[in-house]
């Protein structure tokens, strides 16, 4: 079936179905959002006025059954950062929406009636707008139950939970995973409270009745594909610490290399690491229920998913991340696992990014609100943010909101954006992305602690100044490439190390489209789709000034490696120059 | 006596005299405090850490008996807007400072004891550092007495109240008055959160012993001194309206022009106007006690200053400005002057800028939090800022951020400092004063009301668009310039008509400096100065797109006369061209 772009105005709650634009046939996910983003919507707007838009996206190559492929963008002008934002999330509805033939989804405007809520209800060659009744205000557990009771079991939710209801700048988007758990998100900068704004609740896709999307070339798609899964089958990381221990295996590594943000990154290493970490919850999933080795979306071959259980074995929350362990836990100074889970569950329902929400915890334990490790206090005030009360509006608004409601200065954020689990000063080159990334500080933005850290792709020395602005150029621009397909970004160790999967991955892309992309290409166009997105900041008012670091970064050292960061400006300057 | 440079360290302690360096010698108030900030403060720092420094500097002619000369500029860069900025206040305190020989007073560094208060007391040859004591955390009336009672009475008060102790970024300094009420405030940016930052709850100064000011030229200064009071007498302004009415005597005049911002920027025209006006004020001062034609400072032949009363005639609060009538009255749609009166009592004492307090009350209205029009919950929501609750908190720290913790998008702000009383749709000019300004939204940055509502210094249609940015220059030059001599801005009116009160400004500035600045130096110096402002800006990340109104006011017209604001972005542009 031919794709189409799909047009929602909330002003005047019309839906038009579009032709696709020459210029967008060959997009997909990121570069495709951020394209209509650049094309369509004003800089200098208000992230929450009527001028914004919100542009969802499945990557290129996703509806086929590429290898862990199923991503989903969501693009608009951010409220947290003020950038150009892309977040994007796996779960099951980007493989519906592509299966759909919709090639990216505008939704535009805003309801006459403010804080009316309103859900999209997409099927084949049906798309409807209709009230969001009783979903308006419900968490997001509760709006995925009545809403596969409502509308079918199995239909893709793309939602918002109370915070972005209240237009809260740490607000994410959820996507349900095959379970119908909220937990996968397209979590930063505040794009769940954009989608509020437009008095969106909720995306409902039933692909009932679709074909395959289409594929230009079937054999050349099909070696891609089988070559990649072999790759990420091979490869030690995707291929046997992620499925057997999630994300979360990460915690202990960081924490040797002195680099996990503790209590609000005042040192590099956390006492309690090991009770927060992959290991623990590989060993819960033998010994009180749970799961490892979970999927996120059908066809993925990595499933680095999980579901953590309470003691008693009952469900409490899928998944525990990486950057969740470590910014609810040893952020905050927590080290009670269950603790930890109890506040990723309620991120998930009231709608919140969970790196972000453990950095304003963090900040807030500066502050004197609460004291480092306390879990239960901390769980009170995320109960906060979806009651709305003045507290849970500040927790809401994210790390630097949070860090000037209460004079604190030690505030890890880039451009308004939490940093994510790598103290930059005990891995440098993840610094030099967060400090230019067009997103804010994003790990997932240009990941070069697979090379510091896990000496993927080549070595390098994490506390070493030299050489990290080329290793981030370098990561930025890979990293869209794979966001724009639609791939997850695990892909990137597999394809870093193995030259095969690195083909793969670019034949599945070629095979769908029909080009005839190499390697130079996967650059070349990293780098142009990257220009868009900072040419988009700069017209918001951007510059290199943007591109740095928090102060305190620059003048307090990092115990263990009492480091500071230590880049120059000049490297910085050079990432995008 | 000779002049010097008294430099405090709050990390050890010390104090230190410093000969004023060549360059400095011919600066004062405004240009000084930004030169020392554009030369000895990173752009890029943290404006409430250690790296930030708050400057005080009385004006060139001030502590003379120039007429109207007591200012003291007070500056640092902003942690409301993240420019430089400088606000400046009258009360007793400059004229103390100058007469010390204090050219200029940098407090630098923090308090190794986060949240330790205390005094910097001056007096002849001596500056010295002792613990606030019972001061910490007290209001500023309370604050004032107790200072009188223990370092003397008419001892000058430069201080904070709870707002600057809490860091919040509308905290204001405070400025006693010769009766030693606090309510002349150098308010805008945030300068009473750099103020609390450095753990300095105030500055005492005791004139006691001192000579006069050294004065180059004391025949020139004197036919100077004697030219400017005579224009000021004879200007209606400021011969007649100002004292009769003090500022509120433009309740009205806006009012009738459709240019008061009235319920959050939603109108130009308040039905309650007259109730709230300088007239009432007037009226008062004969039927229930009070006063107007008030002296803020010893020497002032304006006295726009004024003292209102409560019902039963005891004292409530002086001065109620027309700033302050405006913001806390139409902006909140309330048209009860006792209220107002209180509110701006309660500002006063906690120590908020009073534009940016009613700004931010509108916002919270708007959003929701309480009803335009409720005097008596806005009187408990500003006692909150004093108590640092969450919501103290949240409004404490102005109107950007209330809006963006409220999800509200009109919010009427440039570079996160709230709009003064005049609304830019129904008199153009000023907006592009504040769209300009080196310091955020600020009327007093280049006054163009002047000529577009009181036709002073020529005449000029407030709608129309053309012409504006010529205009918009011409004022913020002259502006810096009367800044940084020490005059009251008031002056403008009589200098702008009477070329020789014109002349007359010019003679006690050379009179004092021994210089011989002509009108051309006047435009001259003053463009040079902004360009010292405006190169800060740039280095901590400014750019023309941070020139520029917020977006509502582009497309949401103003009744009644339904404008939007018009003025072309190249028009912006070419202010600082």
């Amino acid at each position: 079936m031919g794709k189409f772009i799909l047009r929602v105005n909330m002003s005047d709650l019309s839906v038009k179905k579009e032709d696709v634009p020459e210029k967008y046939r060959l997009l997909g996910g990121r570069v495709l959002t951020s394209t209509v983003v650049a094309d369509e919507v004003n800089p200098a707007c208000h992230p929450l006025g009527p001028n914004n838009k919100i542009v969802f996206a499945p990557g290129i190559v996703t509806g086929t059954n590429a290898p862990s492929s199923g991503r989903l963008s969501v693009g608009a002008k951010s409220p947290l950062t003020g950038t150009i934002k892309e977040a994007n999330a796996g779960g099951i509805p980007a493989q519906k929406l592509a299966r759909l033939g919709i090639h990216a989804l505008i939704v535009e405007g805003e309801p006459k009636e403010k804080g009316k809520f309103f859900v999209l209800k997409l099927a084949q060659d049906t798309a409807i707008l209709e009230e969001a009744g009783e979903l308006a205000g419900k968490g997001m557990y509760d709006s995925n139950e009545i809403i596969w009771k409502k509308y079918g079991e199995g239909v893709g939710v793309i939602g918002i939970g109370p915070a972005g209801e209240m237009l809260m700048c740490n607000a994410g988007v959820s996507c349900n995973d095959p379970e119908n758990g909220p937990g996968r998100y397209a979590g930063r900068g505040g794009l769940g409270a954009v989608m509020g704004s437009k008095g969106l609740k909720a995306i409902i896709i039933d692909q009932k009745g679709t074909g395959d999307v289409v594929i230009a070339n079937r054999d050349l798609f099909k070696q891609g594909q089988q070559k990649l899964a072999k790759a990420l089958q091979e490869h030690a990381v995707t291929g046997q610490a992620l499925p057997a221990y999630g994300t979360a295996v990460l915690v202990n590594i960081l924490n040797e290399a002195g680099g996990l943000p503790t209590r609000n990154f005042s040192s590099g290493r956390f006492e309690g690491a090991g009770k927060i970490s992959g290991e623990v919850i590989n060993e819960w999933s033998k010994t009180r229920g749970g799961k490892v080795g979970h999927a996120c979306h059908p066809g993925c071959v990595i499933k680095c998913s999980n579901v953590v259980t309470n003691p008693d074995g009952s469900y409490h929350c899928s998944p525990v991340e990486y950057e969740t362990a470590w910014s609810l836990g040893a952020n905050c100074g927590i080290d009670n696992m269950d603790d930890v889970a109890e506040m990723n569950r309620i991120c998930n329902d009231v709608g919140l990014d969970t790196i972000e929400a453990g950095a304003t915890l963090g900040v807030a334990m500066e502050a004197g609100i609460l004291s480092f490790g306390d879990g239960k206090k901390a769980i009170e005030l995320l109960k906060e943010v979806g009651q709305g009360t003045p507290m849970g509006r500040i927790i809401g608004n994210g790390a630097a909101f949070t860090g000037r409601a209460m004079g604190v200065t030690r505030v890890p954020v880039v451009k308004g954006q939490a940093m994510p689990a790598y103290d930059p000063r005990a891995v440098k080159g993840i610094g030099v992305t967060y400090a230019t990334s067009t997103m804010g500080a994003d790990h997932t933005a240009g990941y070069t602690v697979a090379t510091e850290i896990l000496s993927v792709g080549g070595k390098a020395d994490p506390l070493d100044a030299a050489e990290k602005g080329a290793l981030a150029k370098g990561f930025q621009s890979a990293t869209i490439f794979i966001d724009s397909a639609g791939y997850c970004l695990f892909i990137a160790f597999a394809i870093l190390d193995i030259p095969e999967g690195f083909q793969g991955m670019l034949d599945t892309v070629n095979g769908v489209l029909g080009t005839e992309y190499t390697a130079d290409d996967f650059n070349r166009l990293g780098a142009e789709w990257l220009a868009v997105e900072r040419k988009f900041n700069e017209a918001a008012g951007f510059t290199n000034k943007d591109d740095r670091l928090p102060e305190f970064m620059y003048y307090e050292k990092l115990p263990p490696h009492n480091q500071v960061f230590d880049v120059d400006d000049e490297v910085l300057d050079s990432v995008h120059s």
